[in-house]
């Protein structure tokens, strides 16, 4: 399904999902500097854009320059617009004596400073929106998961193909990774949502690693973490298999990963927190005798952003809730050795279990 | 040449001019936060890495996690590390009692405010290193230089077989955007320097166009603007062709952005500054009567980053000093009809003239 034949976004709703919020922390006025929370409230995605949300939503603006301003009268045609490259004069000219709520966490320390002094001389108050549009963000609509579920749909074929007609030794992972990548296109992505990892043989111990020329090799572990993009949603699924024989002790950590991984998987359960999810498949880990192998935590968050909230870590105290979008991928890196990773995304449901948007074997492949 | 042979950086020598201007600016320590001067300083490309710089090269920490441990003691050998997912607080307890820079322009608002809180905990005085690396980056090294090189030479040549096998009507935006992003992987880039720019008919009028499903047209006036990225070096380079008869009110905005772009080209001397630049080209398409229709400033300094100092704009103050790369690129766009771009990428010389990273003919061609 390409991405034209998506289910439009209702960004009207959301803004006033904002607006309800914003009225509720008695402000006036939200400017949202994130690009990502400006393409969720309006679905404008030029490399500048600032939306300014008023309690009366006719004072709504969309800041922006010149370049982009037919592209912003055809993706958002129901927001005004303030051509200005200086956002933050324009957003303080548009809202004299307003209490300005302001996205510190995507502001630069130098904007800050800036606006303290200019709001003050024009009799803005300024108060921190702390995550009130990623608050939204957290619950994902119809057309969020669709289009989540596409990313992931392309992403999981794609690595299932290139498991099955691609992977063999002496192919390296460099150009494992540009095949996945050109797949993922053919496929319809919009793009990547991250640089592949693909990581062969002692490079497997990086959970992390930046494919290089290595080729692969009999008897190597091969990881392979990667993400479609659709209409900027991201998908994030990991597997790693075996090329020819595998040695006893990485099949048994494949196997203590899998368990880990499954256990975590039931757990995503509305109503749980985070940590929970993490410490489940944690103690499988440990229990296996590999707590300090396990160098990362359980999940993240995934949507417009590959990483966003909730984190799956240790401690972690956010409560799932129906709509939440993260993924479970414990892994073990042993370091000279290889290690295993195993990833999937799920969406939280009312009920249990969670619905997976990636959801291949997780017994081990061996090519 | 694959980026694998190209000379390697001298990272170590970066640090030392750093740390000179830390110690005149009477700085003990220098946090750099931003990935991009990271990786301009130690060769780190991971997403979670800061550098602390000390007046005392042996206090020199890269600042990362687990996950990139292995990693980084791959690419910054030099460099002893600290794992902790908590920077700021890593870089406090590294430095007591330190006078320490911070990029301001690149710690978030609320970034900024903890570390004021924390610092004064711990007796550390903070100061905004306002540009210090970004300084040293608007003067490109030989190794910087060969990699735009070959950025730029793998963006022209792919443009031009682009042009000469690919585009026709029937053709659409979306096509050549990803035919073209392949053959930069094809010629052995590491990735995109952005999403292409592919604009066919009355989309050409605007400048920051998203390719469509829209289908080339005879008559129409094609603007393709690209790059190729090599080793975090970006290329930067749009060729505006004629697809089959171009009337001739079009023909005469072709001329007058080719005889812009060509005196702002010769502009592109050491000791004149960047407004004096954009002040040349713009005077010729002012004088030919389109003034509102160059909608944005001539150019822009390209490297680690697509944009970057220095502007290139009207009133730009920045003297121009060899090694400097930038982009000359005016282009004049009409409302419905269509528009002219043409943009090469050069690196300011001693003597003039400017040496062009991307140098094919500016003549129109109609295909």
């Amino acid at each position: 399904m390409p991405a034209t034949e998506l289910p439009p976004h209702n960004h009207a709703g959301r803004r006033d999902a904002a607006r309800r919020r914003l009225v509720e922390r008695d402000g006036t006025h939200l400017l949202v500097t994130d690009p990502v929370n400006v393409r969720y409230l309006s679905g404008f995605t030029g490399s500048n854009g600032q939306l300014l949300l008023a309690a009366d939503p006719r004072e709504d603006r969309l800041i922006t320059d010149q370049r982009y301003d037919e592209r912003a009268a055809t993706s958002c045609p129901d927001l005004d617009r303030i051509l200005d490259r200086d956002a933050i004069g324009a957003a303080l000219s548009a809202a004299p004596g307003a209490t300005l709520l302001v996205e510190a966490a995507h502001l630069s320390w130098q904007q800050g400073l800036a606006l303290t002094d200019r709001g003050a001389e024009v009799g803005v108050r300024l108060d921190d929106a702390d995550g009130l549009v990623e608050a939204l963000r957290l619950i994902k609509d119809d057309a969020e998961v669709l289009r989540l579920t596409e990313a992931c749909r392309i992403t999981e074929e794609a690595l299932a193909w290139l498991f099955a007609e691609v992977t063999a030794p002496g192919v390296s992972e460099r150009e494992l990774a540009v095949t996945l990548e050109r797949a993922f296109i053919d496929a319809g992505a919009d793009g990547i949502a991250f640089p592949s990892i693909v990581a062969s043989g002692p490079n497997a111990a990086i959970p992390h690693h930046e494919p290089t020329t290595r080729t692969l090799a009999s008897g190597d572990l091969l990881t392979i973490d990667c993400g479609a993009e659709v209409d900027g949603y991201h998908a994030d699924h990991t597997r790693t298999v075996a090329v020819g024989h595998l040695d006893a002790a990485l099949r048994r950590v494949h196997d203590t990963v899998r368990a880990a991984q499954q256990l975590g998987r039931e757990a995503v359960v509305a109503g749980t927190t985070a940590g929970d999810v993490d410490a489940v498949a944690r103690a499988v880990i440990e229990d296996a005798g590999y707590a300090d192998a396990f160098l990362h935590g359980t999940g993240h968050g995934v949507g417009l952003r590959i990483h966003e909230a909730p984190s799956v870590a240790r401690g972690s105290a956010a409560t799932l809730r129906a709509g939440m979008a993260l993924t479970v991928e414990p892994g073990i890196y042993l370091s000279g050795r290889g290690g295993v990773r195993i990833e999937d995304t799920l969406v939280v449901t009312a009920d249990a279990p969670a619905h997976a948007l990636t959801d291949s074997s997780r017994e081990l492949l061996v090519l």
